[in-house]
């Protein structure tokens, strides 16, 4: 499918809580925005400006599919493991980082029939590392097509 | 170059069958699709609604390089492992879901000359991490520069 | 904010050395270019045209920070390691692809008020996964919207 295109552009910062270390789930916070601009068709740009956190596309159905992703982060990036030097901000400082560089800091999602073009499973993640919680921001961007 | 541009909107899916594990190329699919549609220049989003598949930029050449990619996964995230608890469909079950959270979900490249963009070496792959073979999309968005 | 959108279409390729493994900013290259074109906002898409380099976003005040995003890859991936079959060019080369294979091989970034819309601490690095120097190209695609 070929489309002269109009288009315009959508952007929002989406402010959300997390309740330290795992999967939080935003993925009707952006469906919701969507819906909120009547947005039909287009690309949904998500950015996370942080550095100890990060975006996922994981599976939403069954808890225990993000347990284990969260155990997984944990055994490969152990805070008890001693040959970190980044710690200023405590054992979760430099295991932070390295998590969130194994993961995602942008995601593009196409947008169809006002909704994102996700699979049947998929959620879209924040993924705090922190074990404390924080205030994360999620830059959303969208390129309607018209 | 800045060039004041008229936009056109091209989406497709392109459907995959893989045969079980491993990386599928399918760099000529995505080449072709964008001649068919004469897309001289712009860019090229590539998104997999898959949670247990994922993308991966790689080299194209060397199939032992391909083959070093599938050993290291095997042997980070073993399916003989026995602390996972999401195994439901199987031992590549939470294996799964963790190799695509490594990988990625989402490409975006740029578009020259009704080409990829793409360095010398460089495929694009669909990185299948179940072993049983499945068909998978592949949804492709371009915005071509006019 | 909605904004009924002209857009225009930026390009140019940044060359870039890299002085062996580690990660290299150039955040202030990417700025600069944003600045020459004036781009008040939009969204900036960069992508890597090779398999033994990568995109990171991550931390950019202490040293220590990259220095065990550096460490940790050495450690997950060493050259050492003797089941690597594509070692035509040296040690490190199934353990570029690998480390490549982990990060980024593209990124986007918003743009507003003529500047990458990153957090406080974030920088923009090519992570050089090869022991000796290099120029690596970092192709830098802009759509802007006024």
């Amino acid at each position: 499918m070929i489309k002269s295109a109009l288009m315009n552009w959508h952007k929002t910062t989406l402010e959300t809580p997390t309740r330290g270390k795992g999967l939080h789930d935003i993925t009707e916070t952006i469906r919701a925005q969507l819906r909120d601009w009547g947005v039909q068709e287009g690309m949904c740009f998500l950015f996370l400006p942080h550095t100890s956190a990060s975006l996922v596309v994981s599976e939403n159905w069954d808890p225990t599919a993000r347990a284990d992703l969260e155990t997984f982060m944990e055994r490969l990036i152990p805070e008890r493991d001693t040959w970190y030097t980044h710690d200023l901000e405590g054992p979760d400082d430099a295991t932070s980082h390295i998590r969130a560089m194994l993961t995602d800091t942008s995601l593009t999602i196409p947008v169809d029939d006002v909704n994102l073009s996700l699979g049947t499973w998929q959620g879209i993640y924040i993924f705090e590392h922190r074990s404390r919680p924080h205030r994360r921001n999620v830059l959303m961007r969208v390129l309607s097509v018209e």
